[in-house]
């Protein structure tokens, strides 16, 4: 099962493409597309949408998986996130890949056990689940990987799994 | 100069397209896209963006006019808003059509001089200006005709249609 994890921004949008096989996982490519802050949104956002179509048609996830997003910052920002998260999912959609959401609690869970976890355990574990020798970077890539090892790891990843291979 | 102007919602998004000509308007169409609040974000995203595509295709605006939003909502559903907002800024800027954005208080303003108007004012000025029989339903669709009307009077949207005229 090829899952595409994103963490969806407008500056910068992590995405992480990850094969899980039985139990493991396979690093397939990860990365950001950052947008200058010069740009007027409605270019930034054709760029974030188009470039993600081209992610998806060059890596052919089968799913998507994306964080949902933290309320708590200035609703001038969640605006704009939400902007960038609408044409993340629509770039999904409108190449039928189906969209998973995760809470930032059920990706704590999923990746250290504690959902209470700070970020640098978050990380930690990314690079240990994915056996890497540096933790991705910038942090919004670190959270895409995080997202796409979530599903992999959530009952309704491993069921999907499970009905992709016919076992 | 023909104007879309947007009034973007997840469930409702409104829509006005009016072609300005010297200094009055003609109504070239009005009216809503709807999404089931029973569907799956990723599909309503994709059915608000599809139908904004096509409304486009089909009536060729030379620019768009859309509300910035307003904050003082739950945020949860300023998120939502925020997705809707993305795509159809997207479906414009995909489509080679500009988009220019307006403050609730300067759409007020444009219509009835006063920026602290309320919404049954906004909704008679809306009927009055382009001599209509009644004021556009549902709501969503007078706000969305009341961007376009906003952008036709400003400053901006004269400069352009004198651009446009080459005068």
């Amino acid at each position: 099962m090829r899952i595409l994890g994103i963490d969806p921004g407008y500056a910068i949008m992590g995405y992480g493409i990850l094969d899980m096989k039985g139990n493991h996982f396979d690093v397939v490519s990860y990365g950001s597309v950052t947008t200058d802050a010069g740009m007027e949104m409605p270019d930034r956002l054709k760029h974030l949408y188009s470039s993600l179509m081209e992610i998806i048609a060059e890596y052919e996830p089968e799913v998507a998986a994306i964080e949902e997003l933290f309320y708590n910052t200035n609703a001038k920002t969640v605006i704009k996130v939400g902007e960038a998260r609408g044409v993340a999912i629509l770039a999904c959609v409108n190449s039928d890949v189906p969209v998973e959401e995760y809470t930032p609690l059920q990706i704590k869970q999923a990746l250290t056990g504690n959902g209470r976890a700070d970020k640098k355990q978050v990380q930690f574990m990314v690079k240990t689940i994915l056996n890497l020798d540096e933790v991705p970077k910038p942090d919004d890539t670190a959270d895409a990987v995080a997202a796409a090892i979530t599903h992999g790891n959530s009952a309704g990843g491993r069921a999907l799994m499970r009905k992709v291979r016919g076992r």
